[in-house]
């Protein structure tokens, strides 16, 4: 659709490094823009929820959100997608609400996301957790894929390697989903870049289920930022084993991480990394001299 | 409340530069992370939204995010914040409930975030680009405020020395109001960091707000990431002149800090800074030779 990108006019000044300097230049240029524009996502023909997401891969994004939000686990479950009409003030075609389609005995989520009823403040700590909490039908703790260090520690260079939008625009985030295989080689089923990391990442769930791979047993989701609570929680409730994000983790994705069986590591950047849960997935070469630690 | 980091068990493996080597040392020590916890928000005892945030300033993040979303815009509509009571399974208040009240005449919003109907589908693109945008009371555009683009570029480093998490979790975003005085000398108003880059801003404006602030005239909100549609709205509604990222902005962004007369800068580190809506107010000094450009 040509829209993932946008080119806008810029003022660029530079300092020189001399914040004392008498003068900058600045140069009139064009930069090229990541594009971020509503969706709107309708179930049954009513408003389910609207994220800011980068045009592309739509139908993959409204299906892993439906799965991210435990709504749906499994390809026949979604009967169709299709984009509702609708047009720009120019008579342009927006594609930016998509119908989704279930199948009749999907149980309908409420209209309307982060609705949910707490009767008590009583039992109100725990009770958010819980409702924020939604249990998988998929259980990546029985998920005996091993990775060799080498190869998690590899993987955001070739996440890197694959981006497209962020090469020209500096403004995406990645989600890649790798298949790990006996040999410990990596390959790269599935790419998704948006302005969104949490959308990044329903792209390419959503890539999963429509292809019909759900669960995604032995695979690694690389991130490109953080590893919040809810990253950890799409994954699992797609059955990935292992998340691995450049940058840090939160307290709650560990804990969740942990509770889950799944493995996170974090500030994985090509030379070092950190596993926070599920170590036993990262196989490390035995030591030949005594052991460091 | 001492909830802000915590202290996890982590496996570090080091590659040292040689991914084929036979050994790797793993070193078992612990890393400080971001505590990352659900806040429900209530407004007269019912659940409006959920959101995923690092324990404290809550109640600068629920005014801030009421502010954010067209509720309020005036310390006087806020009657009261509170904690509801609440326990953990070992009997700790969780302090994971805040309650509203608003004053009377204040329109209440619906329950629940994200909800909103739209009739049918041959006016959806606009309308869910309306539906998303929220009118602010106040007017960015009117603002005279001039900032020296040297102290523009200044203000990534005067956020990151008074970052405190970021410094030992590494995983936090920063969010920081300054005031730049007739001199162009800025000063920092308030500083708030979050695992969620748009809670850290919601904190700053909730500060704002219950300082009885707002509009926070003659401001520059620097933030630690990226912008986006709805950090620029945040800034809109808060009466925010100017909104400088450290990374890119997206092209709603642009179009929205153009549509509401504001001032927005992106890929500002030190020595250059990319100016992508209101230009005027970056006051450069006039070069003395031949222009550039």
């Amino acid at each position: 659709m040509g829209r993932v990108t946008q080119r806008r006019k810029v003022h660029k000044i530079v300092l020189d490094g001399s914040p004392q300097a008498l003068e900058f230049p600045v140069r009139h240029r064009e930069d090229v823009l990541a594009v971020e524009e509503p969706l709107e996502i309708r179930i049954d023909g009513l408003s389910f929820s609207v994220t800011m997401r980068t045009p592309g891969s739509d139908f993959d994004l409204v299906a892993g959100f439906l799965v991210s939000e435990g709504v749906i686990w499994d390809a026949a479950q979604l009967v169709s997608l299709r984009f509702c009409s609708g047009e720009d003030e120019d008579g342009v075609q927006t594609f930016n609400v998509v119908e989704a389609q279930l199948r009749p005995d999907v149980v309908r989520p409420a209209t309307g996301r982060n609705v949910f009823t707490s009767s008590s403040c009583g039992i109100c700590g725990t009770d958010s957790i819980d409702a924020v909490h939604k249990s998988s039908h998929y259980s990546p703790a029985a998920d005996p894929l091993t990775v060799p260090v080498q190869t998690l520690a590899s993987l955001p260079d070739r996440l890197r390697e694959a981006q497209a939008v962020f090469d020209v625009t500096g403004g995406v985030h990645a989600a890649g989903l790798f298949r790990v295989g006996p040999d410990g080689t990596p390959e790269l089923l599935c790419l998704r870049e948006d302005v969104g990391r949490h959308n990044a990442v329903d792209k390419v769930i959503g890539w999963g289920l429509r292809e019909g791979l759900l669960p995604l047993s032995g695979t690694v989701l690389q991130v490109s930022g953080r590893a919040s609570f809810e990253l950890v929680q799409k994954a699992a409730l797609a059955g990935i084993p292992v998340l691995a994000a450049v940058s840090a983790p939160s307290s709650l994705a560990v804990e969740l991480a942990e509770s889950s069986g799944m493995t996170l590591a974090g500030f994985s950047r090509g030379t070092s990394l950190n596993v926070y849960a599920g170590h036993e997935r990262v196989s490390v070469p035995a030591p030949v001299g005594p052991a460091t630690g």
